[in-house]
């Protein structure tokens, strides 16, 4: 049993702010443009504040509310629990919910730390065995140029993989007056820049190296030590994470990779990139220009090659087909959009979506790696497995 | 009595195709993201084909549907008649409805020929005088970076416009094999790559420097004159629309602009693009790029002095506040929600939204003056008020 | 006998302003980087003043200088003449010159008038009988990048050629305030942007399309019509060229091509691109990106498809392998160097260097064409052999 | 005495492969594009192989020849020394050059070793004592790009330096089957691409923070370990250098900094790049659009901020007013003309030109503890002064 009577399936939420918003809007969305086996119910959304999570049901279409999570983990019109809350409560909602016997997509990273890592994972295996299904949500994954260059990659295109660099830049705290937010502290939020953003692209370069990290050597920073306190007191508070982290580190395949996660890249409003250099060819991926791949095909002739940029909006390209002609851009919110396509397919076809908590738990071993390289001199350091 | 009963309003939309799709999409969205006065509801799918049309109800999320379109329009469900048809049908429908006291969206073109037109405005003006409101669909008014544009330029920020180029290039028509559609037929369309794409460019290029054309020469040009009949019987049928057309023309402003609509520029997707020089200022935007804005501010000092590239995803841009953090893009669809947050707005405070219908008349004198001038060797040819 | 003793060939050129500059240097340098079967010797600069002659000829590195053009046309240690004088003296030194029996190398437009460019054209049919050469400088036919477009053009890689779209842009003269100089002056300039800017692009397109242009249709424009004097008097005078020129054409293949030369698009500096759709590949050219090239190659698969940049660095490329490795731009001035080149090869090889006066005339024609039609209501004219 | 009679100034150059062809572009060309207050002459060139170096010397258009490198440096015509050797004889003939009284310049890195770079400048601050000037020739400083940015930066615009990013990416030895050369040889070339690229983006760097670097983290890599010896025989010999280096470090002001050389980016032909986000500002530069400066200025309003595409071409522009109208590029080798300019200029004016010797030996310092730290497990390695 995986699905709701009739070919419906509820859904219960736990979270209604930024991510919130935007699962809100795939699981309404994603069976109007693609085929489902099955169809999404907003069924209820879980928020500690009661006026605020009925606002917020009333604004994003979903019938019922609750302030108790626990409720809405075991409430029976809910066959699938989405943990959009800060990084501190995923695992006891998600093994809560796995437990209950609820399919679980939880967003990223999967948890603050690499212990609450292991307990979602083993929960989810277990889980897994009476075909319960679990995901995190690295929505980069499904980007369409993204996913298609994991395609490219997969046929061999790239031959050898030797280089990958990659970015993930934003701005938003260039301001050393800018204020203190939950983000900013590690006990709700584990790790600053480095969880945030160097999570989705340690979790994309494995997705689409198709292979893993094994060590790493890194640095991190904090620019600004105190900021002000939330609601104009002027009273500061202590920034407790990393407002950068750089790192490079080794595939088990021999590639060498660097990374750099910053909120303080003036300018970069959401620059994630990925760039990745074979033997027989190289890619380029940049969010902020997010509907285009460029493909560098060694097998060309010397004077006829170059970078092209190739418009991910074709039928053949993945995803696209559901939705406009080519040149019809796609948005940010299409990737989770998908993310719950394939979630949603998983489940009805008995199979175990990707990424995985097992996926989810290696990215927070390569930034437990990170953070613990960075606390020793940057001394390199072992992922362990 | 513009809204139905308790803040909700219902729509009837005739047609079910691509605009249709994309229609359904803002008319469901459109209150999830902004705060609006009136709920749309999707009350009525109109189309020919039963069986289809029920089929696209369902997928697009429509109450109830209807065969005849004179129903729908009179419908006491629907407040508000959305036309997405072929060209053909625009007046006959749109009159109707707005003298049955409804509300019209009308896709564009306004219609195949300036008499239509004519005939469709004078309705709208007098159907005005009794609160009902009308406006045809130019959506790339509301990408966000083009209204901004419109913004800086109101503002005064580029000075005396001096010149305009606007291109629309697609490449759907590049192979000469391409099988026919109701699109290459002059009596459905109208016309060819001019009203289709060439309409788009007018309007988005009337709208930014805020002035009319006064008049036009122009070339147009069918390159491939038969192509086979759809259901791959093998015969051959006329193409009777251009595939391309060029023009220049004047403003009455005296500023001078280019055109170029066509569907055989092979490589371009959806490459409608727009640059305007002023004697302060010059902006581009292209729509492979639509979350971009190119400004070059002519006030900076020359060494300084560079197009910059804004990245329009700030929430002090128009519509972007609605949606996500700066550098999460938005896509083509959201230009629709955004003509319907914007026309939902117009009715509930009782002004008439833009662009009207006499706007689409005004471009589809441009397009009669077009083909006017193509058809008597490029001649100048004004554009009668 | 073409070349001077000792395989040195001397030059006179004429005319040291800008383009006295650049030619200065490709006759400096061509054997430099190039094996050239003669070595050209810097003989002879002339100019109206002795002073400033003098400055520029020690400055520049020429051995002597005449103020009389027609001493320097007839001076036995001058082998080819250089015409760089403003366009209203290129026929009378060009002709005095071949009929010395000088190689003539003269500056673009090739003359100011259809019948001056007609007489330089006979003159130069007639010398070419006596073994005497001469080249129209259309420099833009040296860019590494243009030149390699045409080989892909010539070897069919672009299928039947549809659409070319033609742009030079500058901005120098935004400012109303900016004073007079002799390219606004008709008599001296021949005509405004279009003889400076559009005759480089009317030759560009013609040389990469490999086809004429049988018919134009026209605008030109003044936008500012009085201007202060040089000298800083505060007097103005009248600006008697066009600003602006916008036109469109066909070429005998049937190709519809679009042009637009202006010296007003602010923040446009040397903005000269081309645009070349087919059937079966797409080129687009910039000028401010000089060493790239992008090509569409409708021969791949639609998902891997689009417009690849190859930076035409490679040794492979027309004229790089006399340069730097992969990667290592080169500039404006190369483009004179190669002009250079050619022509000195195109001597010693005893053959008629492209472009010729008879392709400068064709320039001129079309640029004849543009005007009528410009006078006449933009109407269609043809463009006569 | 610094300069030779009348205002002539004999230069030795040794070396006369691609380094040594764009050095004597730059002393040939110099003087006719700047106001030079002492002018080059190319005096002696010298080469091992004197029948090679004969013909390098008329190709270059050298005085004289000389395969002894000391006969060089002590030959009475010879002011200037410029060292184009590969970097195990640059210690050597430029502490000989120095004793001997010759201003020199030194192509980079400036040596093979810590130990060497030391020696030198010891010999350049004694040399300077008796108004000896040296130079080493860094000559992406030249770059008129990184000069205005240099200028940007220095004039506070940026504000507190928080991020750099510097990639210096090629790919010619992409395939395994490349043959040997001596740049893939330690005795001769000391690293590979760290010394070859890394140094180049090490001096870039810290000459635009204008601050220094003052630890490390490094990785290095050789992805092919044989390659088949130059000559065809099939044999195979030991590569003994870094294919790839990656490295972080911190800047005195507290910035950090990400690094990466190499020459199996493929696709990347000369891909050196830096990116450097401060407080107040961003900047973004890439050589393969070398005439091209990308500012962010947070100053603007954010509505109406981007980075904006500078084109340094304009007079006001370090170099660029020797040279062309704006838009016009410069390319590779103007950057060497600059180079030996300043030099020239320094030598004249008594003062001591930049970068000097200690500048560096401080680049040597920086690689030097990039292959500590890639020795020592990615360990943090301070650089000592």
């Amino acid at each position: 049993m995986t699905e709701g009577s009739g070919g419906r399936i509820g859904v219960g939420m736990v979270g209604h702010a930024f991510m919130g918003a935007v699962h809100s809007h795939a699981w309404r969305s994603a069976h109007r443009f693609f085929d489902l086996p099955v169809t999404p119910e907003l069924a209820v959304l879980g928020g500690r504040d009661l006026a605020r999570t009925k606002a917020a049901a009333a604004k994003f279409g979903w019938t019922s509310v609750q302030t108790d999570w626990r409720e809405l983990v075991n409430s029976p019109g809910v066959q699938i629990v989405d943990v959009c809350t800060p990084g501190d409560s995923h695992a006891e909602i998600a093994i809560a919910a796995l437990e209950a016997g609820k399919h679980v997509l939880c967003e990223k990273p999967l948890a603050n730390t690499v212990d609450e890592a292991e307990a979602m994972t083993a929960a989810a295996e277990a889980a897994k065995e009476r075909g319960v299904r679990s995901m995190v949500a690295f929505n980069y994954r499904r980007v369409p140029a993204i996913a298609y260059a994991r395609k490219l990659i997969e046929a061999g295109r790239l031959g050898e993989i030797r280089h990958v660099r990659a970015l993930y830049l934003q701005d938003w705290l260039t301001d050393a007056d800018a204020p203190m937010t939950w983000r900013l502290r590690k006990d709700k939020a584990g790790s600053g820049s480095l969880g945030d953003l160097g999570a989705h692209i340690v979790d994309a370069t494995q997705y689409l190296v198709g292979d893993l990290l094994t060590g790493v050597s890194a640095l991190t920073k904090t620019f600004v030590g105190k900021r002000p306190v939330e609601g104009g007191s002027g009273d500061l508070d202590d920034v407790t994470v990393d407002d950068a982290a750089v790192f490079f580190g080794r595939f088990a395949n021999g590639a060498i990779a660097t990374y750099e996660a910053t909120r303080f890249a003036l300018g970069r409003k959401n620059g994630m990139s990925v760039e990745i250099n074979g033997s027989l060819g190289s890619l380029r991926f940049g969010f902020e220009d997010m509907n285009e791949l460029w493909f560098f095909d060694g097998a060309q002739p010397a004077d006829e090659a170059g970078f092209r940029r190739i418009l991910v909006t074709e039928p053949t390209h993945p995803y696209v087909g559901a939705w406009w002609p080519p040149g019809h851009l796609l948005g940010y919110e299409h990737t989770f959009t998908h993310e719950v396509v394939d979630f949603l397919r998983a489940i009805h076809d008995g199979v175990n979506p990707a990424p995985s908590f097992a996926d989810g738990l290696q990215v927070q071993r390569v930034l437990g790696a990170v953070e613990r390289s960075a606390e020793n001199g940057s001394q390199w350091t072992e992922i362990s497995a």
